[in-house]
């Protein structure tokens, strides 16, 4: 997907977000801030927002001398979806249909985005108790089920630390089929890395992989070889949250994105609205 | 008052949301915020808010060939006012101090703001119903009016278009004393330039000047001498909005400003919260 020109005022309050996060003062917070619009200007926007976010928080990193802004967040997130594991856990055994309750777990957790949202566990919590009957694609869920069935191999691209945690109780639903998970290569805003899965427990389920670059998304033609030959060969690629969708944008294999709805762009581009649900079955298209 | 990073994004959005308004394409949206992008990226901070605001709507009417893209929601906003003008008129005439409710007034009119609201009629009726009790610096009142018993000439400093028709009934009560309106010389947002304030009746009861420049605010270093000289002599000046005060900032002579707080930045320069309405006696420091 490119970039549009509501992606700009939001992806520019991102930055300054981020700067006060980390505690710059005005003067670097100044600095980093003309850079991300001199960058920003300059943008290609026929590449997608994930491409603009990666210069931006890539920028804020070396202003602020901070090589990963996000880390208490991250492990703060980790930390608070461990503590929910075995109620959502309990709930995934006890309903019908335990992969889809999953599935749908999995999409809840997209809700820790820290690009978008504060962490408000009232919130988070009302996420959760939604799951299990929010409004979703019942037929793109029966197209994901029989995809599961048929798969030998599956290649799962995580979005957000914390998150990952849902992404594990989807993947034990998984086992019995080699299963691989794609990491970031090097912090992009709360996206998780090898090490914040490794403490979401991914590595008992799946083998970890990096995908080769640091923006918050998947962008194919900055991807290692080695990812993308397991992009390619994969028979399923289950790709969640928003920054993989708008980034793998018009595909060119069979993809199942989960992921909740965030804004105005998407809500458009996939006729829904902001706090919609999605699991999409989307198809190459020539 | 110097521009701080937090006006950054809110200068971005409102480059959109203008742009969006006057129907512009896709393409000139895009080619202008770039261009406001790259004019933010060099803009020197030490500068005002109204500053950078005034390079951005700039580009905004070059870029759309629209020499007054905010016209149609000036026309509106002082039609608007104008039906209710008897009403106001009445409340005023009918209260225990008929100047201090015109300055309520006036300072309730402050909402017709579109550089950072859309119009609610609701929400302005809501300000228009809590005119006369709303908080407000009750001692700034006195010298409010203390300053009018002694002025003989009174500058008042325009703001927002329709606001303009709740000015106009304080000017009303300060006849007698030779009265000028300041507007701004070429459109700058929703600001009154003269054609407007004719429109809400200021002509009967003010001499009207433009300030020289099109930055919503007063810049004083780009404002003509015939205006600078009247800044200078006048007894009293009466500055209405959040535009004014921040480009006046660290003042030179006594001004009365009016205001509703309308961002955080303010806030915090003024103590206040978002929603406060000010009457604020400023006096020189040095």
């Amino acid at each position: 997907m490119r970039t549009y020109p509501d992606c700009i005022p939001c992806l520019v309050r991102q930055a300054l977000d981020a700067l006060r996060m980390v505690g710059a003062d005005d003067e670097v917070t100044c600095r980093a801030m003309k850079r991300v619009l001199a960058e920003a200007a300059e943008f290609e926007m026929s590449k997608s927002p994930p491409e603009m976010a990666r210069n931006t928080h890539r920028i804020i990193r070396e202003e602020t001398g901070n090589p990963d802004p996000y880390l208490k967040i991250k492990k703060h997130s980790t930390g608070e979806a461990l503590k929910l594991e075995g109620m959502v856990r309990g709930k995934i055994a006890n309903s019908d249909n335990p992969l889809r309750s999953a599935v749908r777990f999995a999409i809840a957790g997209n809700v820790m985005d820290f690009a978008i949202f504060q962490w408000c566990k009232d919130r988070f919590m009302a996420r959760l108790d939604e799951a299990l009957h929010k409004e979703i694609d019942e037929d793109a869920m029966r197209e994901f089920e029989f995809a599961v069935e048929k798969a030998g191999t599956i290649l799962y691209l995580a979005d957000n630390t914390g998150e990952t945690v849902f992404d594990r109780l989807l993947l034990e639903l998984l086992s019995g089929r080699e299963l691989i998970y794609a990491v970031k290569s090097a912090p992009a805003i709360n996206d998780a890395l090898r090490e914040d899965a490794i403490e979401a427990g991914i590595d008992k389920y799946a083998r970890i992989v990096e995908n080769g670059w640091d923006a918050p998304g998947t962008v194919l033609d900055r991807c290692s070889p080695e990812f993308l030959e397991i992009y390619r060969t994969a028979d399923m690629v289950i790709s969640k949250g928003q920054g993989n969708f708008e980034s793998l944008g018009e595909i060119d294999r069979e993809v199942f994105f989960l992921t909740q709805i965030k804004c105005q762009v998407i809500a458009r581009d996939l006729k829904g609205e902001i706090g919609d649900w999605v699991i999409l079955h989307s198809v190459p298209t020539a």
